[in-house]
């Protein structure tokens, strides 16, 4: 199956800002690809990259740099189904996960991200369209069965992890082992286990770059 | 299958504390029990409840004032193999995710919770043992190992999401239709959607009890 892999390369993470400098959260940006694309490596499914520059990878690639949802519903307008998406910012996407995602009946097969986005799609329906705006996983629900399509929900914790807010950092440093898992090494961040209290944080050992 | 399930009625959800009343608090681990026993009903796998306090439900019990790790441990070393464990406190648990969980192969088969915690496991190795401490996902990989257990990842956003601190409250919002979505509704919690910035937040309409 083909996946439209969205990336963002121009201003990316930018509910990093507080912990990342720009130039930072663009490595990071590209690290996640890295990961996303060496996933797929693994699986028979082939990724597209839907970027908003132009990126040098060895994978067909479109750039459009509209905003997401009307990048994602140009491309799923041109396809031929059915169709997969998964977010370009996964850190932890494992093959298996892709395979199951790829494998799970539904006209729509929605994976929803933590904190309400969408992570991952599979589009069998023709009518169907994306909106990523607010809790894109409600709204993508509401517009499948709008259009008449069965909606099948994904549940996977590998493809609802993305990487947006510096609390995201903790699932990384713990299941990562990737580039972006070794990016946060590299720049010194490091898992901080409270024994007792059972809460696991993230602390960085060096300041980032002004 | 037959699943401990353990369950803190003495003080749960501390690090609820800061948003919930105490009384609060034991209402929604009542709701999270609820929620967790009403997804075995519709399976064919039986739920043992591992209560510190004695409990009214109409399922096994062993009551356990003993730490969780302690009580977990006594419980393993007393079952029949295999054994699942799966925590009391999954709001998004689901019969689909109970299944899919007893149905994957490995001598010791973790599903990790958000944060590093043990959300699920399922034991078939007779010298495997818990330590629920610090990031026990990473613990229990290590015991595993150092035992000569096979070891698998269970990769479910459902089974990995507790109920430990305010910012989970979101996820029960978007995905709950149990007993626990319904307490967080009733108390006055609600999803804060930002449609421009895409973040999900959640509000208070009332203030807790005192």
């Amino acid at each position: 199956m083909e996946f439209l892999v969205p990336f963002d390369g121009r201003e990316p993470k930018s509910r990093l800002a507080s912990v990342l400098a720009a130039d930072e959260r663009r490595e990071l940006a590209t690290a996640l690809l890295s990961d996303v694309l060496g996933a797929f490596e693994r699986t028979p499914h082939e990724p597209h990259v839907l970027s908003t520059v132009p990126i040098d990878r060895p994978v067909p690639t479109t750039v459009d740099e509209r905003p997401l949802t009307d990048a994602v519903n140009a491309a799923l307008e041109d396809a031929t189904l059915p169709i997969g998406v998964l977010a370009g910012d996964l850190p932890l996407l494992t093959p298996e996960s892709i395979c199951r995602l790829a494998a799970t009946d539904g006209d729509v097969v929605i994976a929803p991200g933590l904190g309400g986005g969408t992570n991952g799609l599979v589009v069998r329906h023709p009518d169907f369209s994306v909106d990523y705006h607010g809790a894109s996983c409600l709204d993508h629900r509401s517009i499948a069965e709008r259009r008449g399509a069965t909606v099948v929900e994904f549940d996977s914790r590998r493809v609802a992890t993305d990487l947006d807010e510096p609390t995201d950092f903790v699932e990384v440093l713990l299941h990562g082992n990737g580039k972006t898992a070794a990016w946060l090494r590299d720049a010194g961040f490091r898992l901080s286990i409270d024994e007792v209290g059972g809460r696991v944080d993230v602390d960085r050992s060096t300041q980032p770059p002004e």
